[in-house]
């Protein structure tokens, strides 16, 4: 942490009013997130409008003062946190809808909406935004573009870089730059907005975003399928994703996850080696139908059971094994290490595998759910932070999560980002050649480093 | 064009063998596109490899040489035109589908591998690559690539960035870098492979690609509608694009255009302001369903008549019109300006009345056809180029065409790319800090300037 120059918080206090402050309780708010983890930001802004983010940023350049870009701080990775001091700019006064046209399927926001915020807006239209990570209500849609978000409706609609159009942001210039259109083609020219999308704030502050969105299924139905190993279910999901009726979503439990749902959770479910929850959206006359192709390519080899459930109130049933999931893990561990690795679909049996060798050898619960649609799975390292034993073989296991995903051809995150938490293990991920044509598109968009110092980048 | 260094010839064609050629012949294969301009290069490289593209870009970067990568040279942009000369690095020897991984839905093919001949080998397993330009049977993957091509299934498949996972490249410098993933999830570090995508061989030369495939449906059906006027085929676009069974193609015709069928091409078609060609994909056991549901969104004010085929060879007769449409333009006028501008759904009408009105000071037809469902039609700006009167009006219609595009909200291009030919738009679509911005970025991948000099910006 360094002292801001004089001149410097004169300029952001007169511009920004009561949105400048140093208080403890402000840097305090901003200095957290959902990685556990702390970095006091020196001051906060809190801008209004694009031109104050413009101002915030050129002052910064100006001084060559660090600014981190900030929406609720769900972040699990520390992509927030301010671990250069300066400036941590938080996008909670620009939260507007600014214009929402149903005909051309397309959302004008600010950074600063929350994404259930934006889908309440959005429902009286038939339409949403398909982005559903789990923290949907306390997060950010600025957030969401940050570490390109997804969630369990990524399968069928995509994830966050998948559903934008368009972006205006300020670069660590200052520039206001206006990337993509408000059109659902575009070969015009360098497309940095899926660039900026994923980049974690450290190539732009995201002022302005055109979301593409996507008519509002009228049904949706469930099917829970238990199989007898990891095996079974990855190749049902291969069949699954074989056919055109690509299912809602497609959500994967091991066996370690089933026995803390109904163990610890109090879900009624039976023993097996794998579970599957299927979901399929669209029409009253063609949902039937749809459940009918999912049954079907769920059944196989090692299936034990198979439930439907035709409506939404009953589907609340089959989804209880997952619900009860999370507050199971909470509550038989005070940490866990919540990663987001993905594999390409056919070699989930052997992440699956190789993340329960990890568990005997570390000595750890770790447990692997999520979306195996997408390949996409979170492995749980469940362990006590307060037991110097259990966190130093958590910390060593992580390493060995990502070798082996990376040997199976996956990648380090699928909707989590990289922040601090994974940084230093971009250089696995990423050969020297391609990290230096990453750092010199930072320096493109960031030529004096001041975006979100030290993030993603190693 | 500048005599090749000595040395530098040497060392190519010493490396490439027969892949290395100066001869009239071979310069003039390599010097025109579907521009209709000319430029040719100073020689053509024909590498078999990753290693020997690199090392020829190497001995570029080293000699100060340009180089244009070339697929089929179906660009109607002159993307693909080597006018600074230098080395055309044509990829009709790197054309191998390296894998088809049908249980993770990918391929990966070098850039060479021709569109028609991809689709033709994912049909076995049930899968095609979406991309589909009118090019098919001749373009390659890597020009589809390099310009982000589209087609009428782009509207409910996606254009080429949305089917693409990952991408190996060599950049200006040399450097073979790797971006992406085989998974169809990744928010680690910086998306380098949407950005490569549309760059028009600016930024690297994309030496292999792994593809996103998407089940093939086992049926189709298909609709046509007719309407008085512009304003309701828009109107009806958006009612089609607002209910969740997204059309797999949704294709207009002006009233120029229905004429032009019927008149020049003999389609058995009644005059009308607007028509609609709709296709619904799917199982047999909900198809009928889509196209009722389809059928009954394209109904209302301004409709005409509508009529529907439930299968492949009822279809055929209603797409007649729709395919007597490209001969009957290259009969009735000896040249056409083909652009691929794109506007919001909703602003479809005032673009072809925008279109007609040009039409008319011009003195000139011009026509507008195309995939409607994006916004994305065709302008085509129908002259003489031999005449001199003629030509300079449809060269003075053209940045009307675009000044138009871009006052309704839309932009250029949709999924042509940029080229020579609408390089001097650019300064219209981006203001001054994003143009900056994307010569930053070019600046970063290919700091000597060397990679098809003089496309894509201004």
């Amino acid at each position: 942490m360094v002292a801001l120059p004089i001149a410097f918080v004169e300029e952001l206090s007169a511009l920004l009013g009561d949105g400048w402050s140093a208080s403890d309780a402000d840097r305090s708010a901003h200095g957290t997130d959902n990685s556990r983890r702390t970095a006091l930001p020196d001051a906060v802004a809190k801008p209004r409008t694009r031109e104050q983010v413009q101002a915030i940023v050129r002052a910064c350049a100006a001084h060559r003062v660090p600014i981190v870009a900030r929406g609720s701080g769900t972040s699990s990775t520390g992509a927030a946190l301010p671990t250069a001091g300066g400036v941590a700019v938080s996008f909670e006064r620009m939260n507007r809808i600014v214009d929402i046209r149903a005909e051309d399927r397309i959302a004008i926001v600010e950074p600063g909406v929350l994404n259930g915020e934006l889908q309440q807006a959005l429902k009286p239209h038939g339409l949403f935004w398909p982005p559903d990570p789990a923290s949907a209500e306390l997060c950010t849609v600025g957030g969401n573009l940050a570490c390109n978000a997804g969630g369990p409706h990524t399968v069928k609609y995509g994830a966050t870089r998948d559903n934008v159009l368009g972006l205006s942001a300020i670069t660590g210039t200052g520039d206001l730059i206006h990337c993509g259109s408000a059109t659902t083609k575009n070969s015009t020219g360098y497309d940095l907005t899926h660039l900026l999308i994923g980049s974690e704030g450290t190539l732009g502050l995201i002022v302005e975003a055109t979301l593409k969105l996507a008519p509002l299924p009228p049904h949706r139905a469930s099917l829970r399928a238990l199989y007898a190993d990891v095996a079974s279910a990855a190749a049902a999901t291969a069949r699954i994703m074989a056919q055109p009726n690509t299912p809602a979503m497609l959500e994967f439990m091991d066996s370690a996850c089933i026995k803390l749902a109904r163990d610890v959770g109090g879900a009624d479910i039976p023993d097996a080696g794998a579970l599957l929850m299927i979901e399929a959206d669209g029409d009253a006359a063609t949902l039937p139908h749809a459940v009918a192709v999912l049954a079907q390519a769920a059944r196989g080899a090692g299936l034990l059971s198979l439930d439907t459930a035709p409506d939404e109130i009953a589907s609340e049933k089959l989804w209880a094994a997952r619900k009860a999931l999370s507050p199971a893990l909470r509550s038989i561990a005070p940490g866990k290490i919540n990663e987001d690795v993905v594999v390409p679909v056919s070699r989930i049996p052997e992440l699956v595998d190789g993340i329960q060798a990890l568990a005997r050898e570390f000595d750890l619960p770790i447990v692997a759910f999520g979306h195996a649609g997408n390949g996409n799975l979170h492995a749980n390292i469940l362990y006590d932070p307060d037991d110097a034993g259990q966190d130093a073989r958590a910390q060593a296991a992580l390493p060995r999560l990502f070798a082996l995903t990376l040997e199976l051809g996956g990648t380090l995150s699928g909707e989590h980002g990289i922040g601090l938490a994974k940084r230093d293990f971009m250089a696995r991920a990423y050969d020297a050649p391609t990290l230096a044509a990453m750092r010199a598109v930072k320096a493109a968009f960031d030529p004096n480093g001041l975006l979100n110092p030290g993030k993603v980048l190693p």
